[in-house]
């Protein structure tokens, strides 16, 4: 009884995919079909826990799909368990629609964007570690993960760090169906291989026929009973499974199939089984103790590094918040978060050498409301870049902070220096890209990005700067920081190159030019009234910052005067050539951005009175 | 006697180690101590070939620190070799110094720049994937890897293409000295698990005793015997090894030790051991036949998308020149890499859904001279920042072509639409950006590309546009086209735009105002004097692009303008939103970036007659 009603609902979602994918005229049912027998089991057959009349219930499971692409499949499933109803299903793909090409949240109760490969399992690991470590609920992760996605090296990361964290809430399915988009996956259907992979990554792994629907059901069994491992399950599956014209074939990837007619008459004809969904048992998730607290604050005129305030303050916030984590790449002792470890032991993550991972764990905890601060060195989230940019199409609110920026880092060489994260980050949709040039900026813009939605990123420094912010100045996402007035010429700067400008203005001044030095600790939003001003009073303008020429400040400020009425040449001062190792000081100069430059540049455009 | 050679030479790499790092103040002995063993051996038991009197000879082994940060060790070892003298070994991480803080190409032979940790061994893969399929050489690749960056997903994807390749010709040495930069790693010494992963990944695997010279040769002999397998020897070593204050302590990462003397004495002093490499048996690359042609062109008026030019002209290009290779990461029918594949089965590489190992294998293949082109779709490269930013450091010549660019895409939705990839690759250092708006133009770019140094990006469309470009006219990086001529206002557009901003100008002369168009295919570098005469005969620009507002073209042409006397209003139109799906035409217009939005945005802008 129960295996004729699963195949049912198997051949209803492989029916309504087809359906979606031929209104919408493009999409992806073969891959759909393939792994619509593993859904149906989950669903129908008691696994799958949703309250479907309270989709934000923090009980419910959670479930992702990996492979994104089966979009028609995953709403096929929100409809069989009467989330969405068919009308809505067939506006797939449609302007205006929940309903996007991939799965994304605008339609509840999807918890990330999908569609690049390889990133929701690691992401899934970030929700299972919330429910192991943070709520501390019984809620179950299922990620429905493709086959061809498992040659993606993030894969692999979430493998170690789900088997490293014990987390035996996270069942992932392979959809073994063999076929990518134009040829056989590297594996194809050797399950043995996956099977072994996956257990010397410390899973346990389980191949079976997924068009088995008891095979199906015996292997969730066995996963929700499965302690101290996360479990895979291995499917060997067909693509467009149960339609002749395009059953494990290939070349019948990413399209609507050619006849729909027919193969919905092969699968049986349309459906409309509703499911009733298991409903998860009640329950709260855990708060942890905030005694309170206060930021932390420097006098005027202190040396103290950015990164080292960083720690300080998140800690601080630490206290202050219970919802507050922190996680880091394995170098917490030069990003500092170790201060927030020693404090919060329970709400840091320690994610090893993997920025991958780091950041999709850090999308997974605020899946389930909790705020994240993940930190590494600045030119190392280059290697998360991809999860950054779904984390946005997520609408993930993410705080990232990398240290180490720039040449002034010194004596390491290039390969540690970030010099493309100010351009890299401002071209996130919805980000703030935050830069303070001491510590009172730094922990009160973290303090910022806390409250603040969407991907927050700050970069600190390595070396010390002294502290110009006093403590009860105010410094906010999208502000500034006049240092020093003059109406000669405007030198816009961050982090680093504050110092640098404000011993360049001092130059100037002892020969009669006096220079304005804006502090742009804001660089997305940027302050763009005081930019305006500053090239309305000063007449010219010279940014100075330790990153790339293109697409950092100066692009930044040059859009703030971009239709405005106040015009004034602008000079750019950036790294342009490659560095090499050298002290601090000596880096600063060969890349032109140090006050010496500054002055120089200054002789040439500054008003002469 | 032997094995007494061995000891001293690894007593003398540590030595050296020490020695350069308290010359520096800075850098990572107590990682090079731990593998200076399996160094010693590999270069004294005549496993390493190189003809140490022609460094750039083609039989030449390599030799790939993925470590990076073990560069005190290297250097070591390149002193060792009489590569380098004791004098230079001591400028370790000084201003000018080809010894940098990690290494680079800067001190030969060295092939790329390591230190970002997970991408020597995907380069590795490179190399000798050339070595095997292009050169057809005998040589071998060495790679040292550290047992922390084994947590990067980026190893596991080389572990499976070096498998899937049968590269014999590889072999990684995993230096597992169990301790992280601030913590024992996740396996900390189960070499079992290492061993079974390896295996598990399909290659030979041995797990030896890293600081016993005789394994160790033992091992590199068993190494060079198989067939058909890469190789992995996973070392138990003691990070610090053979000095009391360090040796397998916490807390001793990245630091010159202490009291540098003393160690130096407890290792038993400096030696001097010169060691006279094996000479690699003299062989020619192999040479492609190229039997010549002709780039494609096509007549004013076709229909065609620039992503299907993209693959005619690779593979016409592929007929001219031997040296040209195209790989693709799964997606050549919709790159249109697959008509190079059809053309020149022995130059294409499938990476499947691997974007890490996709531009790290065209960085190995750089390394020995071909002209490799990678493509995949444009969002999708965002995997890979970090391998192309540290290709730059590398000073790759990497040609990278992106399809499926912005909105214009559709239905698929944001996950694979790239809106970051101009802004990301103009702050990568020595960039092209280059986005044509027809066949001939991509035609001619990908030409230019061939014979261009660094890294170029070209983005194209998924869907047709209009030839506008006559085959005769030349088309360069760095230049631009003016589409249509006028001086009521400017508009600069690139890519799709390009047709939307020909429409908005002729509805506009329809009501007497006379726009410009400049079509700025080439967006870094940007053609700054035509950007300027626009401003200053046109007085308004209007900028239109596929991209998010930041770090794009807008910002480029505001760039050029800086500090012109040249300057003119500047409006950008860019998507602001986050978009959904949609028909192409459907999301152009919803973003703002279609003809309308252009005519509406000119109504406010453009001079009034």
């Amino acid at each position: 009884m129960t295996t004729e009603r699963f195949r049912e609902l198997g051949q209803q979602l492989r029916v309504d995919s087809v359906r979606a994918s031929d209104a919408a005229g493009s999409g992806h049912p073969t891959s759909s079909m393939s792994a619509a027998d593993l859904m149906a089991v989950l669903i129908d057959g008691g696994y799958l826990r949703w309250n479907v009349s309270d989709l934000r219930d923090p009980a419910n499971d959670h479930l992702i799909f990996s492979k994104g692409h089966a979009s028609p499949l995953y709403y096929s499933v929100l409809k069989a368990a009467g989330v969405i109803d068919d009308a809505e299903l067939l506006t797939f793909r449609k302007l205006g629609s929940r309903l996007e090409g991939h799965p994304t949240p605008r339609i509840p109760p999807t918890d990330v964007a999908t569609g690049s490969l390889g990133q929701g399992l690691p992401i899934a690991v970030g929700v299972a570690l919330a429910g192991r470590r943070l709520d501390r609920l019984p809620y179950r992760v299922w990620c429905l993960c493709g086959d061809s996605e498992m040659a993606e090296g993030s894969m692999w990361e979430a493998f170690e760090h789900a088997a490293y964290n014990g987390l035996d809430n996270l069942t992932a399915i392979i959809d073994v169906n063999r076929l990518g988009q134009t040829r056989e996956t590297m594996l194809g259907w050797d399950l043995d291989r996956y099977q072994a992979r996956a257990e010397s990554f410390g899973w346990h792994a389980m191949a079976i026929d997924g068009h088995d629907v008891d095979a199906i059901e015996a292997a969730y069994h066995e996963a929700i009973a499965v302690i101290g491992r996360p479990t895979v399950i291995i499917a060997k599956t067909k693509k467009g499974k149960g339609v002749r014209a395009v059953e494990d074939l290939p070349g019948k990837h990413g399209k609507p199939l050619d006849d729909p007619s027919s193969a919905i008459e092969e699968l049986g004809g349309e459906r409309d089984l509703q499911v009733r969904l298991a409903v998860p048992k009640a329950g709260k998730p855990h708060v942890f103790d905030a005694p309170g607290g206060q930021l932390p604050s420097w006098s005027v005129g202190d040396q103290i590094a950015t990164r080292e305030a960083y720690g300080e303050a998140v800690t601080a916030l630490g206290r202050m918040r219970g919802d507050i984590l922190a996680l880091d790449g394995e170098v917490s002792n030069s990003t500092y978060s170790e201060l927030f470890r020693e404090a919060h032991p329970e709400r840091y993550f320690e994610m090893f050498i993997a920025e991958q991972q780091l950041v999709s764990a850090a999308v997974g905890m605020q899946v389930r409301g909790w705020a994240p601060f993940a930190s590494t060195f600045a030119a190392f989230f280059s290697r998360a870049y991809d999860f950054i940019r779904m984390a946005a199409i997520s609408r993930a609110n993410l705080r990232l902070c990398g240290s180490h920026a720039g040449v002034s880092i010194g004596e390491d060489g290039p390969s540690q220096m970030a010099l493309e994260d100010i351009a890299s980050f401002r071209a996130i949709h919805g980000s703030a890209v935050l830069h303070p040039s001491d510590a009172n900026q730094t922990a009160q813009l973290i303090a910022a990005m806390a409250d603040r939605e969407g991907i927050s990123y700050l970069r600190t420094l390595r070396g010390k700067t002294t502290v110009r912010t006093p403590p009860d100045e105010r410094v906010t996402i999208g502000g500034s920081r006049v240092v020093r007035n003059g109406d000669a010429v405007a030198i816009v700067a961050c982090g680093i190159t504050v110092d640098q400008a404000v011993n360049a203005a001092e130059t100037l001044a002892a020969e009669g030019i006096e220079a304005r030095v804006v502090d742009a600790y804001s660089i997305k939003p940027i302050d763009g009234e005081t930019i305006r001003t500053a090239a309305r009073e000063c007449g010219a303008i010279i940014t100075v910052e330790d990153h790339w020429l293109e697409g950092g400040l100066g692009d930044a400020v040059l859009e703030s005067l971009a239709d405005a009425a106040e015009r004034a040449p602008l000079h750019k001062l950036a790294v342009r050539e490659m560095p090499g190792s050298g002290t601090p000081d000596e880096l600063l100069h060969v890349a032109g951005i140090d006050a010496e430059a500054i002055v120089r540049t200054a002789h040439v455009i500054a008003r002469t009175t």
